[in-house]
């Protein structure tokens, strides 16, 4: 018997099924100076402990993707070993914040499974629930993925699309305990402009553009605990689909969302996200830009001094943002320069009327 | 209105403005880490606890340069966002030392303001000074930076160029407070050359070359929260000046002074920028190499354990120090191998008569 | 009289000598963060603080070969800086866990001296134990390397080669204090496989290979604050004996270590070095692979929960593991794609039968 893991295959799934997924990770301030080295965010809220305490939290969270990474990381092994593709994202809510010190473990449930007409593969969704020590919920997220069937013959039980929400309710966003923006300083934050600033329809051009490196996908995906082979090895991937070894998604998102800073820097926490495509493969040398759109703007239920923003994260490859590349003119694919569609929702303060 | 922020031009600036520059960083183990990996530093004042501790200090304190990046960097979006060159550093002071937790913020000054006769551009002189969470100064330096105008015909108020100190006088010079040498221990420390064993005039061929790779300087960059864009992004930087992602200048200035460990291992603390340029570019795939001349020997007001050396740390790319190379012949220009003369004080163990 | 480290040649040498080496090292969450990004190491009792509490130990230690390299490191400067080879490693021992906030420093002691037939070169056996800020023994072992002569005519005194054991015994482990494996969760660890499931002369493939980027092994190396010059200077090495940087073999057992996982998750703690040797070089753009087999299984003296086994680790380059490549068919040369022959010994949990 062979003592490898060579992860699960479509017909290896049950609906309902319970996976506890292996190597808890604690993090660190380690972590946190990789992140920024990584992605050079700059989101003062998980800059400077000073700040953090200033909005009544202990120290500085690690940044909220950052969690969501590890908490990914952990599935790799049981759900996306076999994969073709990783669709998509949706009903991700985030919980309570993350620390230097926390132990993160993730448990996944299957939620569906639907085999594709050809049998050769088929898709699955599961809900993962990625908890600290204490067992408190960190990020919990729905995301399907195309495995590969070992043998296409295969008979598959219990097929089921979960219905799945297009967004996170405002009810159901968690806000930190203790969070208190009274002493939130918009100039240490580094931008003037609050919820109040922000319009459902506008676009935000983010500017910078940032080259990635093969050093660099590959450290930060080893730094999550990703074993997707697809990111690591040249050997094979050299006579693969593209030839190059691919950037894991979670690398683009990061990027990105550091870009967002860009014209969204009071956008200090990250609450939901709501759906999310990796439009195109990245790959070391690309250039990546960044552009938003405010989808939706969110009152939270009892809170004036804070509101919610549900935004489109929209990253692209060797081409500015200025003219905010999205679809092509029929709308039925996407701009070849897409790379992420992503659709998530931020906390920000909202203006103070009285000082 | 964008949201982006698009950087100060010449002519936004005015003699006397304070800025209160955003994204406090608490600085951590992690980013101790992260400089001996990026640089491969070795003093053991910064790398051992137990050494520092036996110097009187109560854990090992980041590596001063460590602290002068994270400075550094909180003034890019302000101050050189826009700018075409970093002309110069002076009148550098380091004060308290750094310690992993400590939070850092950077405000400065508008000290000088010089336009140019193309009208063009001008020069912008700035005061910083990085403190802790305490308040406490950490480093105190003058850069001045050639900025564009966002409008040549913009008028300019208040021209003044500073009066700028040659190099920090060894009064001005400030010893962490316990500091007690009583306890260094020359072995661990590597080279059993202290302050008395050198002479002002003095060369040292530090040997060792080390190449610099992409990921590393963007890593380093990044750490430091600099968003200047010529260090990132390939997909404009290739149709620009040099056709390549431009290094940091401070990326240079840390591995040149990790080199010189090899040669001034006793040179525990920095004490003062006196002076410093960026005298040629230096990209990916160089060669760094460095030599050191003693400039000036310092006695320390009140204290025999302890002296001052003011260097000339000089970094060359692609050609071994062996031969000092400088300037040329008629000492007019930079040597074409030379990217950076570094002017600098640090403190130095005197030889105990008396063990 | 130079001030630079030009590193001891063959004949500055003694028998009996003892080496305290410089720049002691305290080792951080940085460090343990960086690991995991450099080579995406997985094991439970190492990634995990809460796995590690419920083995009995107060902290998750660091990876042991983390400890390895930072004391081996400290080495570099006095042994092997004119070493023309790395030739060996035996009778290695690790003892007690490291925790970041550890202090490491290392004292070696000549053990052996050989000189070479031609004179120009010599084999020099160095015992080195790297031990904690309190003195406790954290990592004891002997290497062996050949060493250039600064003056081939030099006579060289007190030749000996030491008399080294082909594998440290079952009695010499350490085995942490207050390790209780009664805590041990498997299906946290990623493996359901414990030591009663291994058999002497079982192999197994560990599928995986990892492309080695030049940024990432030169960060690790000066993390450990090697100082070898042949990993850092393409402007030298180019004109060398390969063209390129040669990689740090310790890099290379890390990235199989970490390749092993999948095979050996419950290996969960290094306890000796029997033997080691770096057969090929190896560049940057190399994809590794490795394989292992089961030598030998060993009872620990006292203990019927935990086992040990005596594993050798092969790592190849640009040839996945399947065939188990390793030497020629006459057994005399190791097969061209053969980098690494490690002979180890792992801690690994036995089957409880009464839960």
């Amino acid at each position: 018997m062979t003592k490898t893991n060579s992860g699960n295959f479509f017909e290896d799934f049950r609906l309902g099924q319970e996976i506890r997924h292996a190597t808890p990770r604690t993090v660190s301030e380690g972590d946190v100076a990789l992140y920024t080295a990584l992605y050079g965010s700059r989101f003062a809220f998980n800059s400077s402990a000073e700040f953090a305490r200033a909005c009544g939290l202990a120290a500085a969270p690690l940044d909220d993707l950052a969690a969501f990474h590890v908490v990914f990381g952990k599935t790799v092994p049981d759900v996306s070993l076999n994969a073709v593709a990783n669709l998509g994202y949706a009903a991700g809510r985030f919980g309570v914040p993350v620390f230097a010190g926390d132990t993160l473990a993730t448990i996944s449930t299957v939620i569906g499974l639907k085999e594709n007409s050809n049998r050769q593969t088929g898709v699955v969704y599961v809900r993962s629930v990625g908890a600290n020590q204490r067992g408190e919920m960190v990020v919990d997220y729905v995301r399907w993925v195309m495995v590969r069937k070992r043998d296409a013959t295969a008979a598959v039980a219990g097929e089921t699309v979960p219905d799945l929400p297009g967004s996170v309710a405002a009810a159901d966003l968690a806000v930190p305990a203790g969070l208190d923006v009274a002493g939130y300083d918009t100039v240490l934050a580094g931008s003037p402009h609050v919820w109040d600033d922000y319009a459902a329809g506008e676009r935000i051009d983010h500017v910078d553009g940032m080259t990635i490196e093969e050093a660099e996908h590959m450290m930060a995906t080893r730094l999550w605990q990703n074993t997707a082979k697809v990111h690591f090895n040249q050997h094979t991937e050299g006579q693969g689909r593209f030839g190059r070894r691919l950037i894991y998604g979670g690398h683009i998102i990061s990027l990105a969302r550091a870009l967002s800073f860009n014209g969204l820097g009071n956008a200090f926490k990250l609450a939901a996200i709501n759906g999310g495509r990796h439009v195109n493969p990245t790959f070391a040398g690309d250039t990546l830009y960044a552009w938003s759109e405010v989808l939706e703007k969110l009152e939270l239920p009892g809170r004036t001094d804070l509101g919610a923003l549900r935004l489109r994260l929209v990253a692209l490859k060797n081409r500015p943002a200025g003219g905010f590349p999205f679809k092509t003119e029929d709308g039925k694919e996407y701009d070849s320069a897409v790379v992420l569609d992503f659709d998530y929702t931020v906390l920000m303060p909202r203006r103070r009327l009285i000082p």
